[in-house]
C-alpha cells in the first residue's frame, strides 16, 4: 500500500497555468505550501497574532491581520505564489487577472515585483480609487462591461500570449493563502478553532490545509454571509450550488461574493469543520469592534469571523480569526463607525 | 585609557527601584536593551514593519504599529521589562503606577501576569473607559484630584511598601522600550532614518539606543507637537526647559503632554539627530491617512510621526516611523474621520 502512496497523491498535471488541468482534483499538500513560504517570504508581511484582550476567557481569541499586506490584504501571498512558480519564459510574456477588488492589486503588484507586464481586467464600475491603486503598480487596466470580464481577460490571454492569474481557482494561490495557516502554526501551535472567511474558497482551503496538518486537533470553521451562504449550503448537502449573483452581491461584504471552483470545493470538504454564517448587523458590529478595541480598520469581508466568534457558538478554546482586508472606501468606513 | 572605560560607563547605583537612584546619569546600554528582548518576549506582539506602498519613492516608509500590543500601546514593553527586572521579594509587595492613559493599563496588565496587586492612580477626570480598562486587568484605581497624583502615588507607597513604576524616568522602561529599536534593526538593518514621538522620553530615548548601537548610520528624530515642544527647545538650547501644563494640555495628543527627566534627556541629547515639531491639524491629517491607507487606528500621539513624515523635510532613504498607539475614544475617532 505504502509504495502506491506516493503515485497515488502526486500526479502530473498539465503545467500551463490555470487553464489546461484535467482528470481527478490533486489537493495542496503541506509541502506545497512549505514550498510557498519560501518563494514569497520577501515579498509579504509576517503578519503578528493579535491578543484580542477583551475577548471570553474561554475563549481566547487572536486576530490575523491580514490588512497589513502591502495591497491591505491576505490576496498578496496566492499572487506572488503563482506568479513566482510559473517558468521564467512563460512569466515574462506578462500576467493577466479579472478582478474589481483585492486581487488585482495583488497581481499588480507582484507583476511589477517581478518587472513583467500586467494587464487587470476590471468592471466598469470600479470605484475609481482601486482603479487608479491598480494602475499605480504599473498595470494596464481594462475596463469592460459587467458580467464581461472573463471572456475580455480570455481574448487578452489569446492576443498577448500571457499567463492568466485566477483569483481563487488555482493550487499555486490555494498554497500562497496556506501560509497565513503555516505561521498560524508556529506562534500558535496549542490553537483549537480558526475562523476564515469563505468566497471563492482559496483562502480557508489553504490555511484548513496547513491546520489540518500541523495541528490536527484544530478545528477549522469557513465564515460566509447569510446573503452569500452557497458554500454552507454546498457543503451540508455535499456538492457545490450555485446561488445567483444578484442574490450574493446584496451582502455588504464585497470580497465575499463569489463561489468556490471544484479544486476548493474539493478542498472545503477535506478542511472544514462547518461553517458559520453570519447577519449585516454582525458584519457592521464586528467592523466597529475591531477600530475601537484592536485597532484595525476592517473591510466588512475582513471582519466576518469576528462577527462569527461573538456568536458564541464556536467551541472553546484559543482561537484565530483571520482579519483578511482592510480596503474600505472611507465613507462607509465612516458610515459605519457612527453606527 | 581602555582600562577605565568600563570603570566609567558602569556605575553601580541604589538598587531601590524609581526611586534612590543618585550620582551622575548612567546611560542604558544596548546590552540592557537585548536583556529586556529575552525577558519581555513572552508577553510581547513582535510587531511587524508594514509597508505603506503609497509613500515617497525616494523615502519608502514602513509603519511600527506598536497600537496591536495588548493594551493597545508600547507602553507593555517597558512596564514589563520593569516589573520583571524586580526582585521577587519586592514585587510580591506590589506596584504602583499613576498615570492617566496607556502606561496605567500596561502595568496592570503586567501586574496581572505576574499575579501581583497593582495600586493605579488615575485624575477623577479620566475617561470612564480608561478605568474600567484598568480595573478590567485585576488593578485598584485610585481617583485623585488634578495635580494630586505623584502625591498620591507616593503615600500609597508608604502605606503598602509597594513599588512605583514610573512612566518613563528609569532605565529599565526605557530599556524595554528600547526593544522596539533592536526589532527595526533586526527587520531592516539598512534603515536610515527612524521618526520617533517624543513625549517623556523613554520611547526615544531606548529606540535610539538601539538603533545608534545597530544601525550607526541611521538618523534618528523626534517628533513633538507644536503646542508641547519643549524638548525640541531643550535640545536647542542644550538643557531642559519647562513648558506649563496649561500649554502642553492644548494638543489634541495627549499622550505627549510630559517633559522628560534628567535621565531621559541625557539619552535624547545623546541620540537623536534632530527634534520636528507637528502642527494639530498635521496630526489629524496623519490619523486619517493612517486609517484608509495603511488600515491603523492610531490615537493623536500615534500619528505625529507620520505628520512629521509627510512635511517632506526628513532626508531621503528608507524610513521607519513608529506609530506607538491606538487608543483614541470612539468619537474623536469619528470627528477627525469626517474631517
Amino acid at each position: 500500500m505504502q509504495l502506491f502512496a506516493g503515485a497515488h497523491i502526486r500526479r502530473v498535471v498539465a503545467s500551463q497555468f490555470g487553464f489546461g488541468e484535467t482528470g481527478p482534483v490533486q489537493l495542496v499538500t503541506i509541502d506545497d505550501i512549505r514550498a510557498a513560504a519560501e518563494l514569497i517570504r520577501p515579498y509579504v508581511v509576517r503578519t503578528p497574532l493579535v491578543p484580542a484582550g477583551w475577548a471570553d476567557d474561554e475563549r481566547p481569541l487572536w486576530i490575523k491581520p491580514e490588512s497589513l499586506q502591502r495591497v491591505g490584504a491576505f490576496k498578496v501571498r496566492g499572487a506572488f505564489n503563482a506568479i513566482a512558480n510559473l517558468d521564467e519564459s512563460v512569466r515574462t510574456r506578462g500576467v493577466i487577472a479579472y478582478s474589481s477588488g483585492n486581487h488585482a492589486q495583488a497581481v499588480a503588484y507582484a507583476a511589477a515585483i517581478y518587472g513583467v507586464p500586467a494587464s487587470i481586467v476590471m468592471p466598469e464600475e470600479t470605484p475609481t480609487i482601486k482603479v487608479a491603486a491598480t494602475r499605480g503598480y504599473g498595470a494596464d487596466v481594462v475596463l469592460c462591461g459587467a458580467g464581461e470580464r472573463e471572456k475580455v481577460a480570455a481574448q487578452l490571454v489569446e492576443q498577448t500570449g500571457g499567463i492568466l492569474v485566477p483569483p481563487f481557482d488555482h493550487r499555486d494561490i490555494i498554497a500562497g493563502q496556506g501560509t497565513i495557516g503555516l505561521e498560524i502554526a508556529e506562534d500558535l501551535p496549542a490553537v483549537d478553532t480558526v475562523l476564515v472567511p469563505v468566497s471563492g474558497g482559496g483562502l480557508a482551503s489553504g490555511i484548513g490545509t496547513a491546520i489540518k496538518a500541523l495541528c490536527p486537533g484544530a478545528r477549522v470553521f469557513g465564515v460566509e454571509p447569510e446573503l452569500a451562504a452557497d458554500t454552507a449550503e454546498g457543503l451540508r448537502l455535499g456538492h457545490r450550488v450555485d446561488w445567483t449573483i444578484e442574490d450574493r452581491n446584496r451582502t455588504i461584504a464585497d470580497g465575499l461574493r463569489s463561489q468556490p471552483s471544484e479544486l476548493t470545493f474539493a478542498h472545503l470538504q477535506q478542511v472544514l469543520d462547518g461553517v458559520i454564517t453570519v447577519s449585516e448587523s454582525e458584519i457592521r458590529a464586528a467592523v466597529r469592534e475591531l477600530a475601537y478595541r484592536a485597532h484595525l480598520v476592517a473591510e466588512p469581508s475582513g471582519a466576518v469571523a469576528l462577527a462569527a466568534y461573538r456568536q458564541g457558538a464556536t467551541p472553546p478554546g484559543r482561537t484565530v480569526m483571520i482579519m483578511s482586508g482592510g480596503n474600505i472606501e472611507p465613507p462607509m468606513l465612516q458610515e459605519i463607525l457612527a453606527r
